[in-house]
């Protein structure tokens, strides 16, 4: 994996040129367009995903394992988190598990979620993405008994102070069972969770 | 009103003389048990409820036009926070409010929390008392069309910094048909609901 | 409503024909001129208020039924708040309200804010916005009896901290009867100030 | 579970016993010896563990069913952490996991951690408590393929704000499968891991 | 001047003895009642002030000269800030002014601060000692041409964060003509007071 | 007086020529070029100082009464101050007081500052502007027995939190006889100064 | 070396058995009275230094092989700020240093710091020790050539944030040559300083 | 030395020209290009360095002389850091230190920096950059008896509030020996080690 951001493309290149000897497939995180077309001039394989802002370069022969009979659930809160859960969908399918989405549930419309309560129940591990108040993980974390991987995003105004109010209240999580990554950090669950998936 | 904290037992009697002369009632909050006994002496009628930690001064005279047709109702997370809960209980009541507790239905149990949808649907103004996350005024704000107050407590322990977490997360809310007041302060949401109870 | 902050026009897009299929009237808030323009292009009744940074789409049909037996006052501070001011506005407006504005105001001149005593007793619910040391509420809150919904905006420099200094200022307000939202939410006071009115 | 820090005795007694009629192991966190006293004498069978300050009630038939072929690893930087580390140990231990400890094994002697790379690697779940810079888990992290629990203790002094400063390095540990919960909280980590055991 | 707070009683003592030799009065701050007995006892013409929490220890001899053509006046917001508002009025007199006080005039009360607009506007420095919101400096900046010095203090609860919030907004008076003095810093506003009436 | 920052250009044109009417000087704060150009169109007699960014509107007839007697001594620690240091100047000497500058003598070359002794002994009052550790004021309050206004700037890097640290060496200063503005905050220093000036 | 804080007498005097069997001296710090006197009874040759809060267990044979030739300077602001400058002194005598002190030359009276300046430039390596501002180590990195470490102390109130504000003015200090340490770090200076020593 | 940032080109140059009088070597940091550029055509022999942002001016007389007894290690986490270390690099170089870089050996993959175990044996001084958590002087400090001085680099995102998260993390450091400077201040740290290097 390659965290492009505070790198400039000619040290992003010739990073994925020293990881593309060694790995079969390489993950590039905060890509921006920019960096997206020298990637893809330099490797044409490479997919772009604009939303999750993520670049995969893959060997045509690497058939990616998928750890089917488990399931990763993504739930986001609302539209502007997208962007953080995409990037955590992308990174978990990577890594070969099978992820579902479960996107637009904010707490201020509790039965938008309560309404999923079986797809919830039948995931095996659960990443929640939400900004400014960030209180959708100790609602996930109260209904399932998986675990429950929680995100908070830099997405809000005034006092959510780029994220921070989010990532407190997911790390004062009432809820038993939640666990908490940095602002923004979609890849960072998204890895932990495939982790999970292949322990078990 | 009097707010006890910080004012040393005679300025409070001092304080209290002076109103008792002025009105038909009269409420100190943060009182300590010691100040309280202090106050019962020289105000044998005076009530003291220690989980609130309010003293209530009243004429026999004073009869208490309670609005019947209005509900207050009080909202609280967790035991900790009962106290914060029944200082906006007294308040409310003390001003004249019908006033109705529903407490222990934290966001990490939300069903607790949805088994009451009815009485949270009749109440004309909700206070919603949380600590550490503080997430379930997100959640009322989105279950109700009436004006929910929202008071953070500083129960908690590390990354809630006595109260901050579950301030910044109130501040954020994002349902609409919420506001807030001070960490602990449940005087103030008390004495808010009444005067939109009174405006009614 | 749609918050459009954190968007991208195309989202906005959708969700407005969305919601314009269910409701009478739309408001969206924070909205640039290049989205505002997108919008108007699809929606041509909208209407943009280019200083509140909204949008308005309402059916021909839609009569606003207004609550003339109750005032809102919006008071503003200073001349750098006043978009937060005029959402508040636009907002209480949209929403069925008879809103009066009180603007320029500010602490520092008192005898300006004490002139208008009479509107500001006239009132039933007012929105106080201010910036920098966000001392207007306290004042505002001594001289009513009517709740108090006070809008810290992040106005200032140096110590005011994009609005920290305003926001804590009120949360700490010494006056009862004052409720606080989030940094520059002028939406969410007008949305509870018309909840109240509602009520009434 | 009842976390005991907030609440009086008898409010912690009467969840106890409210809690022991529903299930036949009942784990308190947070209980002072002046607690632990009064629900021994309540429950004789009690256990109490001072250092973690832990309490667990368990019914004679209740024979804990122990997932001895996966191992959670319970790492301690310093020997001020221990409380904390315990706290994990016993949470774990009590829904059933087999635990192993590696304590004193703090970043600045760096050879003690790598003395124990085997325990390290055969681990399947490995919680990590650290105080002061909290750097341990980011090392941990590197050296493993299973998922890392980091726990930031408020263990310092000076600029380490009571736990804030390993909280924000474990927050931003650029080892990837780590993920953080709160200040000291050595339940949340052992909850969490007893779940992926369970999972597996 | 000595800062009493942090040292010893036997360092306070040695200090005022050396200070007594080469000065006709000496004033000590921050004086614990245990500090004041100790001194009392070795300075038996030392005046313990104990709401200011100073001790004077002026030789006989020493006729204190008062400016009396120019008045330092106290206003301080409400009755836990009188400490703060004593430990100025004790200095600026122990340095020759004379001074006056205007307490308990706090801005939800604003009319009860305009009934002294006479008192203002005489006064030759204004200091106001104000916690809380701490809006008071901004409204009496505002009435007055006179130099005003702001002293925040630690009186509060929750989001005061121990007068961090009565400093901000003192930082942020949009009212020319104010300064700021450290939270608690009484002395130093009498001081700063003083050498103004000195200069004049 | 008019802060610029915040307002649109028409805003400044239509306060500026509200008080143009009223008084026979305006000083305006804060412009930027393009606000300096517009107003200099519609008041050709406007002054323009790049450096402090402040206008300085004057009737012909307007004979500056300046305290000859009185010098307003304006210190600076580096080189990036000295826009905010001018804006003091500026500020000053618009409301009729004699100024000086003494640039460049930042504490970590102590002599070129004790070089300048005489020059501070003979100032009535002292201005001092520093950014980064902002430990100037401390050293100069040291030296003087006249009143110290200490400007920190926003001047650094890193830790100096966009002039945070300089606010906060400022307001522990050891030496009395020192008081604080708000961060970048020259006009209020200057202001200030003047009116200790015209008190004298 | 021991940090005695945080950890129970007996852990601490478990490890100092260890230690002794290892090493010909060992230093513990942050002991207590209570500690000091467990351990002398354990260590009839342990020296404790109250002020400093240190203990010394040293062989008899020990011959503490003292680095004459060079000088470690220990320079103190203020008297509340001796303990952690005594810390300093005795760490870095037990690691074989020649140490002098300078005490109590706080940058209000800067004379006194000028009147030692041979001292300063005749020591190898200085520790400055300051609470309040800390603006002490900006200075004296200005005289001098020599490496200086600057060691906040948590000595203040209000807007010392318990050594934020000094910290933070030692990690902004504008002259070359000066590195920090934790706040009340009086050990880590004294270490750091002798390993220069011992380089040269 | 000059320090750019905050200074316009002709502040620079007019800076630059009086010391190269005075000097034989100049060296200024944070030079954007287009300062270079400028400094450049003004100094022909200027030598910029893009990646540290350096410029040194040196007279073809000035014959370095280089410490080639003692060696300065420049450590450094990761490929973002880079900046921040050739900054410590050039300063250390122009100051007449030999210096060997170690770069891209951060605390998730251990072993690459142990592969280096003698080359951090052999060094005088080491400077260890590192953002993000900056764990990295911890575990470099508990292998070495040499001076350590930690650079916290503002390298990172969401909780590592640009660079204050590796700020707090280096001043709690657990391993003795290890100094801290300002976030980003690679010169302080490059001239730190200059002087200690040349005391031996």
């Amino acid at each position: 994996m390659v965290f492009c951001q505070g790198k400039t493309t000619e040290q992003i290149l010739s990073i994925l040129r020293l990881m593309r000897e060694r790995h079969a497939t390489v993950l590039a995180t905060r890509a921006s367009e920019e960096v997206a077309r020298a990637v893809q001039e330099a490797f044409p394989e490479a997919e772009y995903n604009p939303r999750a802002r993520t670049l995969v370069i893959r060997s045509p022969a690497a058939a990616t394992v998928v750890h089917k009979d488990h399931t990763v659930l993504v739930v986001c809160a609302g539209t502007a988190d997208i962007p953080v859960a995409e990037e955590a969908v992308v990174t978990a399918e990577t890594m070969g598990c099978h992820v579902e989405r479960l996107y637009d549930v904010g707490v201020a419309g509790i039965h938008r979620l309560l309404d999923h309560s079986a797809q919830l129940a039948s995931a095996d591990v659960i990443i929640v993405v939400a900004g400014m108040e960030g209180a959708l993980p100790s609602v996930v974390g109260g209904l399932v008994h998986c675990p429950v991987i929680a995100v908070p995003t830099s997405v809000g105004y005034g006092a959510s102070f780029q994220g921070l109010a989010a990532l407190l209240t997911m790390l004062n999580c009432c809820a038993p069972g939640v666990v908490v990554v940095n602002i923004d950090n979609g890849f960072g669950a998204g890895y932990f969770a495939s982790i999970i998936v292949k322990k078990s």
